[in-house]
């Protein structure tokens, strides 16, 4: 299966109606050498800079890695079982954090970590725009890179993303090659969107 | 100032080169009249069901209100302070929320709010393509809204959002007309995008 089939065979419905960016989004395992230019990157992280989060606080923060430098190899450090090594193959990884409390009065923030999934969720949109590809991963120890990264306390170790460009997946073993030419599959709305809980909203008559 | 020109002066720095969709999003309290027509209601839902979540969990929950509808009445009664007032006047209200533990062994997730960030994140882009906008609210009392919904324990409450078509700003009170045409911000990258903590990272050379 080519590169090419692979990313096709993950469209999601565009029958939907959806946006192709959102459509297009997916999360590989494999990725390519090529590097990330850096103006590409500058704009991933602009994107995340725009998303809304509580009294505009932005809590989120990125820790960025490049294969080959040493934050890369402390972020890889710090990823738990088979993540470490397919993302150990990807060009560049980041980890998110989440400022725990408002700098405008020293608060506690219950939307840090919320927010933070909405900056991320801008950030890999943008990536998608540019022809990249993200993966998420929640497999951290979070001590390990709080520690590796001189984390405060004040910010919670929220989650690792691998970004770059989509490799061959049959470079990759069992049973990772099957799922990542596998299909994709999401809950219909009857399940998540609801009127009274779980009673299936009615959209029109 | 006109609904237009208001819209306009809204949109993040285009030389930035990250996408329009990302860069016109942004969250108003004035809202028209204007009904969503059900067709694109369900793009909205159907763009957040394509968020990555971990293991799929897809732990987000999305609780419908039209305004008219006692579900709307209840969201606004959940709502704190000043957001009753101007969030009543969307034609839509919705509340989030997050599924704490994952299905397929009961086990707890950490990522679970962050996941309905994402997906909310997802929805308010696909709601921006379709002309409309969203205005997340902190500012809910979430004890009230899992006692009018029956939310189970097994889901946190997150947020609430009011989606429609932009309204005139003038129909706002003081101090929100003021926001509503106010310029806006955000951070500069050197701020939330890190090598080392707090050390801006460097974008190429």
């Amino acid at each position: 299966m080519s590169v090419d089939s692979v990313e096709q065979s993950k469209i999601g419905a565009p029958s939907s109606g959806v946006e192709p960016l959102i459509l297009k989004r997916w999360s590989p395992r494999s990725f390519s050498d090529r590097s990330i230019h850096p103006d590409d990157l500058k704009k991933v992280f602009v994107a995340a800079s725009w998303a809304p989060s509580c009294f505009n606080e932005q809590p989120w923060r990125f820790i960025v890695g490049h294969r080959g430098d040493a934050i890369f190899d402390r972020i890889v450090d710090a990823l738990i079982g088979f993540n470490k090594q397919w993302a150990g193959s990807a060009p560049m990884l980041f980890l998110t954090a989440a400022k725990k409390t408002f700098s405008r009065d020293g608060s506690p923030s219950e939307f840090h970590i919320h927010d933070t999934g909405i900056a991320s969720a801008m950030l890999i949109l943008q990536a998608t725009a540019l022809g990249l590809h993200t993966h998420g991963m929640a497999g951290i120890d979070k001590s390990k890179a709080r520690e590796a990264f001189a984390i405060p306390e004040d910010f919670d170790v929220c989650a690792a993303w691998a970004m770059g460009y989509l490799g061959d997946p049959d470079a990759l073993p069992e049973p990772y090659r099957a799922l990542e030419k596998g299909a994709r599959s999401r809950k219909p709305l009857e399940e998540f969107v609801f009127n009274a809980w779980e009673t299936p909203a009615i959209f029109g008559v």
